[in-house]
């Protein structure tokens, strides 16, 4: 299996994306395409002892996307970034999967002008896998798609279901709608629509949908799948993130108001380490785009090395697992009318 | 001052509800009048050992209004119950402000329908404070109102800033939209049409928009404000709790493991107790309705006494703090065009 990354993507590139990605190769065994300038990536590679890797390749593109590219036209704009190159060789089949931690935006749109949607998928969804003690949550749209139809929102259920079976290893995984409520009666227009569609796939047995879910279930363990439009997605992401960080701050305060504190935390060290493990995001992996015909992975802007082996690890197991055929062999259930003409 | 307690709403309702008014009488000064069944009510009274006191006032309603009854037609078709006598009550200028732990959408509608909306006010907002270690932001709307107009929402950012301001004692609260990017070109339609229009009064000097806020900026404290309609504003709040819920269980857990953890926790129990108290709704009170007439509040339905007297408390400063005034003296500036027929 081959695995491409976008070695100049993201806040500690490229040392922390090549870094990574060479412990990736030593840890699962798989080769690695490097994509970036050319000179700096090599730098990198001798620092960590690899340029005579034989499993690891670097490939030169000599632009970069940048935050301050328009991510609807970067990839098209900067055709020779590492971000494009990237997609494009994941495209011709020259790797199995891409990875890159730069611009969110540029990536997606990327993905889906360059891989292409599965046919039949409206629109691809990032899916983070949100730590919840357990197998994990995925959340599925977190902010790609701010805008929905109910026919999305299905396809996400459908997705979502199969990235949590046959990724996390979830038995008949739980589907939920993201709502304000947990009545069936409640929520917008759009979340109507969705449940009844949704309802309707459960009723049929094609995935195990459980209703409406509400923000408290994140973590509650009684879902295993949330479906959002990406507006709210977002918000559900976003703020989980928010009062995490407050928490784990004011923990930490607390911790260290006098020498009786200092010793109760020295006492539960490990133990808080074992916290913030549970809570991290860089074990998880990076974000999956799901719809598209080729695995493509978001990681963390700020993804350190850590999180760039985890990324790796994503894509070999998007790229074994299936997904991508459940979804192809099962579109007929997920398209309510005949694709209009392409966009 | 005189408040208006509906004496039977709430999971602990009476006995929580008496306490609670019993506590704030004594603590606050203020007369207290307990709508409910008298004789359960009096009984609760005398285990207070408040039968005699002379500011605490019980007047009969044999209904009450469950969670089974409809929160549209629930106040209309039991005109007996604790809750639509006691907004009755408060709109007939027997008290100054009424609160209730019962159903919130019947005592959304019931003080809609019966104390009436401030003119101009397009709909009340939910305005729950969540704690933040500083003076607290305020939410709105977190659940009242699914479906919004850009212009509910501007008036959302007016009626939240003088709550901010009045209540809380923010010095120009700082009013942002709840969004899921931070940049000016975010978000759904609505949204984008809602940032114009508060960018507007913020330009014009009338309130301090400081543009889109995510939901990592709740607890940031960037923001004093947060504007959102009530299907995402709810997303946001259950999200918090839920959030907060499984970190401390998880801290629990950690900290009951071993010997030396529960020594650990030993020594930081003092400190733990302020981070729990920190993030107790409790010691915040209810969740104002705001853009109705007189203060209605709005208490937790699983509040026990301490919740109720904090309730009481907000209600003392809404009614002397001058909200509604200040929404009435403002209204032509947040009204977009002359309104409608009434519903």
């Amino acid at each position: 299996m081959k695995i491409i990354l976008d070695a100049m993507g993201g806040d500690n590139a490229p040392q922390a994306i090549v870094q990574g990605a060479v412990d990736a190769q030593s840890e699962f065994g798989v080769d690695i395409i490097l994509v970036g300038r050319e000179s700096e990536v090599n730098a990198c590679l001798v620092q960590c002892k690899a340029q005579d890797n034989p499993h690891i390749r670097v490939v030169n593109a000599d632009e970069v996307i940048d935050m301050h590219d328009d991510p609807a036209h970067a990839v098209r704009r900067k055709k020779n970034s590492s971000m494009a190159v990237a997609l494009q060789m994941l495209k011709d089949g020259e790797g199995d999967a891409a990875i890159s931690a730069g611009s969110t935006g540029a990536l997606l749109t990327g993905a889906t002008l360059l891989v292409k949607r599965i046919r039949g998928i409206r629109r691809a969804a990032m899916a983070p896998v949100m730590p919840n003690g357990g197998k994990g949550v995925v959340l599925i749209d977190c902010g790609a798609n701010v805008e929905c139809t109910a026919e999305y929102l299905l396809q996400f259920g459908f997705m979502g279901s199969y990235y949590s079976h046959n990724i996390l290893g979830c038995d008949n995984p739980r589907v939920g709608l993201l709502n304000n409520g947990s009545e069936d009666s409640k929520g917008t227009p759009l979340c109507k629509e969705a449940y009844a569609l949704l309802k309707s796939a459960g009723e049929a047995g094609r995935l195990n949908f459980i209703g409406n879910v509400e923000g408290t279930d994140v973590f509650s363990g009684k879902v295993d799948v949330i479906v959002a439009d990406g507006y709210s997605g977002n918000i559900l992401l976003k703020t989980v993130e928010g009062t995490v960080k407050f928490l784990m701050k004011n923990l930490k305060g607390m911790m260290m108001k006098s020498v009786k504190t200092k010793l109760g935390a020295l006492l539960l060290k490990d133990d808080l380490k074992g916290l913030k493990k549970l809570l991290d995001v860089s074990e998880v992996g990076g974000t999956a785009f799901i719809g598209i015909t080729k695995p493509v992975i978001k990681a963390h802007g700020s993804s350190n090395a850590r999180a760039i082996r985890s990324a790796v690890k994503q894509a070999i197991d998007f790229t074994n697992m299936g997904v991508i055929e459940d979804i192809e062999r099962n579109i007929e259930h997920m398209v309510l009318r005949e694709e209009p003409d392409k966009e």
